[in-house]
């Protein structure tokens, strides 16, 4: 569909910069050749990009808004991975056609999701082309108190926040999938809050966007492996309701991606006290296996028995 | 074509890590959820990002280590043009198919520039979709260095760094162009050391991407104007020589963009002494026009006979 008006680059420019929030440590924002920000003395940079391209990330259908959501929160969920506090983002859009209306739906979901987290919008480029959404997201934290990938041991719990499944769910089920599903994989919340309460006693955390058992695979370095139980994956009452096959629901529990939440190894412990603390990190917190010193990942069932064939994760040219 | 072989995601991006360098200052680097970076005490942050699209900023016909040298040097001109020092890059690949050598090539080209500008290629992102290249650079610069595009004053010499229109003509004359001037298209050079240098003293300063008229109206803020001397507009001897018309020269030195020089404005004793310092900013420096207060941008010839219609710039959707 054609846009009803042109309007050129540099009107889209400005109409971002009229809504964007530039709050006292941004000073200079949207309009220069760069942003010039203000970091927090002490503090160390956390800095990452995630890009979403049409057909991939999501559909023609989806609205403007959803996308404007989602690729605010699959930045702020790789922050959230590391505990660090979301401070400014810059934007590159590269667009088919000038649209305003398509933008200003765009910033509707990018703006507010961005608000939400206390994200300034400080910079960005606009392109013609075949549509892209480059977003880059900076942040903040102190050295103490940062959660990498890398750092699990042997004995470690692994625990998992908020549910799994449902965002996978919705993609298997296509136009078919029922609203509350889809809207998961729309609209998906980074655990930002969590992320900062789980890094102070994390050994090692990453947010699940390529699936469960992908993910976790990056926690496994130096011959660690991990026992997942599959009966204890959290999962929600939508997705048990319409995917009835319980081997169905664990693949997308463990194999499915796309639902941005938190995966941490932690001491025994202190995964204990965050489960029992029903909403200690802000959302539910589930103890789901642990690390070994197998060198490779198992997942069980309820009496311990094998399971294996479970959907294998994401990657981008298969 | 085909690539020879599909090496999936995740061999694509452990090939970016082996080659990225990664200083001091980069406390974890590519392969985590973000990188975490640590800024020196008491300057400021300068970030930017800019986006390369196919037929857009290159065509098919380029080699990846062409591609990969101009998406580096786009934003290293977008910090040259604050007077910020270089740091750390993330990259934000969108790939038609996992195909190693051209990563490999586009590495070559954008690595070396990134290294040529102590700059840490520290994180990134591959998505599979039509070619897309986002990269953003994030330097850092002194409180009180900082060279915006605000700040210029009526009295003001208009300065511009080496020399314009190659780009211009290279891109009129197509696959007919002389390679010194298609190398120029490819290969520009972004004025870090002379933004540095410049914005000691300047008081407002623009990198020439779209033409030098369209970026100097970004100067030209609250009923300020300028007046450009065309016959002064510094130019190659390859341009005199493949551009034998002289109003068809001044088209692609103040119309054309793509020459990434730096443009600034300068009280006039600043600008004569760097004009008479000839390389005193790292590169020849010319005094082209200065500020006046007519609110409007007016092309001078050298019996000051107004000259109109020169090319006006680029916009992305026009």
């Amino acid at each position: 569909m054609k846009p009803a008006t042109r309007v050129g680059e540099f009107d889209l420019i400005e109409r971002i910069r009229r809504r964007a929030r530039q709050g006292e440590s941004v000073r200079i924002g949207i309009g220069d050749d760069a942003a010039v920000l203000r970091p927090t003395p002490g503090l160390d940079l956390v800095a990452t990009t995630d890009s979403l391209v049409v057909d991939r990330h999501f559909t023609a259908a989806w609205s403007a808004a959803d996308v404007g959501h989602l690729a605010m929160h699959v930045n702020l969920s790789d922050l959230a991975a590391m505990g660090a506090v979301p401070r400014w983002a810059l934007l590159a859009l590269t667009l088919p056609d000038d649209d305003p209306d398509w933008l200003e739906g765009f910033l509707d979901g990018f703006l507010a999701a961005a608000r939400a987290h206390g994200v300034d919008l400080v910079g960005g480029n606009i392109s013609g082309g075949p549509l892209n959404v480059g977003v880059q997201l900076l942040g903040e934290i102190a050295p103490d108190g940062i959660a990498s990938r890398h750092g699990a041991r042997v004995g470690d719990q692994l625990i998992v926040t908020g549910t799994l499944g449902d965002a996978a769910a919705a993609l298997a089920l296509g136009a078919d999938a029922p609203w509350v599903l889809a809207e998961r994989l729309r609209r998906p919340q980074a655990r930002v809050g969590a992320g900062q309460v789980l890094a102070a006693r994390a050994r090692a955390m990453i947010d699940i966007s390529d699936g469960l058992l992908a993910d976790l695979t990056h926690l496994l370095a130096g011959g660690l492996g991990a026992e997942i139980w599959l009966d204890r994956l959290p999962g929600s009452a939508a997705l048990a309701e319409h995917v009835a096959d319980r081997r169905e629901r664990w693949c997308y529990q463990a194999g499915g991606g796309n639902d941005y939440e938190l995966l941490a190894a932690l001491p025994s412990e202190a995964a204990e006290e965050l489960e029992n603390l029903a909403d200690g990190a802000g959302v539910p917190v589930t103890r789901i296996g642990r690390i070994d010193d197998s060198g490779r990942l198992r997942c069980v069932d309820e009496n311990g028995l094998t399971v294996d064939d479970l959907e294998p994760g994401w990657d981008h040219f298969r």
